[in-house]
């Protein structure tokens, strides 16, 4: 039977990453070894590492001025390592959901964190408007897109302050006006790469403007000096995010993607819609992401969520649980997910109402 | 023709190892999936880091109290992390090579650092002996095998205080008695996986002591409750690191595993003795590690050093070259390296000789 990869993370990446990557595992740029063997500071990785940098700035049309950097650790480190770098006095966070949450918290220890505003009030089903940034923060910190409850800003702000932004979960998904940020940074296992890399683009004017002292892995100077070489990069990861890069490059970049991806989403946001037995966690079209689609059973059908989720396992659609926070379902649509994935989907919630009316 | 794969790290790993990723890249536990695009969350992922760690507890006889975490971000964030969660006034260091010497640098923000003791006079070409350890620091810091210069420490020091200690390039390479440390922690991409998974080893009663903040990603407890899963761990280095564990319980584990490593050094080292050309550039046999096997060409013969670059390369030895700080060759022969490999080098050189004499 056809599985479809629903998973919100580590999730679907196209067919071309994961057979090149395994060729590479054989027998990586035809040295006879492994790709998870080899020095990376042989010609063959670090010719990886460049390209990768290289196409990265390509597809996103990263202006000058920039650095592209590839870490370890996760973006639950960059919650520390963007206040550690950037925070001297003040700084203000939007606070969409749990992980902006634990950012907010992380930078808490390095000064005064200002909420400016946060949509908990209502389990993180809206993105807050009419907000606005004091002058005088050092930067305001967003999350795009909130991979547990599905919301996203699907907008490049305007902001009076140095932006950055969590892009974890919605990098590569559309074109970004990068000269709108200070410094971008994400985990790259959703629409990027397996587990286990982390991509940050700064603005390098952005640097050296604190007395504190930084540790040395903790500071984006060690690694923009090294090129992401100062210490042993993750190598395989770095690859297989190579790969996809290449496909998203074949398949037409950003603006092919971005069509793709609003096309998937309002397929399943419409059959939530229309269909009795659900209905979309997110009230307000503007606010829903195009990466992870929440929804629950409706109001008169609770009893059902076990018995779809059971019947959705059966027709093949993997991952579709909700986040513990939200309950019921949650489709992620990452870029690899085929459009004939949403409609297995949507046939599937179509053929559960007609079985259950 | 034939590789032979010294690399120094990442490096040669089991074939089964390489094999049995390839195969998960393609389909992982029969999930028609890739091991790359699964959620951690997934029961199958849960089973290979609790099959991990359960036999990363076996093979090195990890007593009870002690905790074994999978991380992002190298050794290098570890000579942060020992420091953040252990040191509260002092601490002793023994300066080995580079990497202690960076790990005790960054210990200095966290508090005093006294070097007991350090070979830098003679470019880190010995173990220091004789040294003691103040009874009122907080640990004591060691590298056990300097990847750089070809020393090692093959023995599990007794000492007054807390032991810890970089196995990045020993681990798993002999019996080692866990009891006498108080924190072990190791990059994984020499002996177990590729690149971008950090092994530790604590005894959970060493931490919560101190008053300090840690922040979150930086405190092992986070890690200890999370089971490894606070934040995505990478899960294809955990997979292929499992692969490799078994690997060495199949080949009867780590008493097996020491006594060819120890026959493998014997035979380069004997070689680089008898032949007139080579010079080992560590003098006592007993500081020399079994795992980095460093030589230059000899006093009369210095000018012959790229020819026998070129002579090994075209034999098929990969990644012979030293490291900068010491120049000349280093033959990394890590567990999966087979003897056979070894005898190679060893013909290698004695060929050379034969044609230069």
């Amino acid at each position: 039977m056809k599985k479809h990869n629903f998973y919100a993370g580590p999730s679907i990446l196209p067919q071309v990453t994961i057979e090149e990557t395994a060729k590479a595992v054989i027998n990586f740029a035809g040295t006879g070894l492994s790709i998870m063997e080899i020095s990376h500071r042989s010609k063959e990785v670090i010719a990886v590492m460049d390209e990768t940098v290289a196409l990265f700035k390509e597809l996103l049309n990263i202006p000058e001025g920039y650095k592209v950097l590839f870490l370890g650790g996760g973006a639950s480190t960059q919650f520390l390592m963007v206040p550690y770098n950037l925070l001297n006095g003040k700084a203000a966070y939007l606070v969409t959901g749990g992980w902006a949450s634990k950012a907010a918290k992380e930078a808490k220890n390095f000064g005064e964190v200002i909420e400016i505003a946060s949509s908990k009030d209502k389990n993180y089903n809206y993105i807050p408007r009419g907000w606005k940034v004091p002058s005088d923060v050092d930067y305001l910190h967003i999350t795009t897109n909130n991979t547990l409850y599905g919301t996203e800003i699907r907008e490049d702000f305007d902001v009076n302050v140095p932006l950055v932004a969590d892009m974890s979960s919605d990098i590569f998904s559309r074109p970004v006006d990068i000269s709108k940020y200070a410094l971008i940074y994400g985990g790259a296992q959703k629409n990027l790469a397996p587990a286990g890399i982390t991509f940050v683009i700064v603005r390098e004017d952005m640097l050296g403007k604190l007395n504190r002292h930084i540790p040395t892995m903790m500071d984006y100077r060690t690694h923009i000096e090294a090129d992401s070489m100062f210490n042993t990069p993750p190598v395989l990861p770095l690859f297989a995010a190579l790969q996809t890069l290449k496909w998203l490059k074949a398949n037409g970049g950003l603006k092919a993607m971005e069509k793709v991806n609003l096309e998937k989403a309002k397929l399943l946001y419409d059959e939530i819609e229309r269909n009795k037995l659900f209905k979309c966690t997110i009230p307000d079209p503007k606010d829903r992401s195009i990466m992870n689609i929440c929804f629950v059973m409706n109001d008169n059908y609770k009893d059902l969520e076990d018995a779809f989720m059971d019947f959705a396992k059966s027709k093949g659609m993997i991952g579709i649980k909700g986040h513990r926070s939200t309950g019921g379902f949650r489709a992620s649509t990452y870029n690899a997910l085929p459009k004939e994935s949403v409609q297995a989907l949507v046939d599937c919630m179509k053929e559960f109402e007609q079985i259950k009316s």
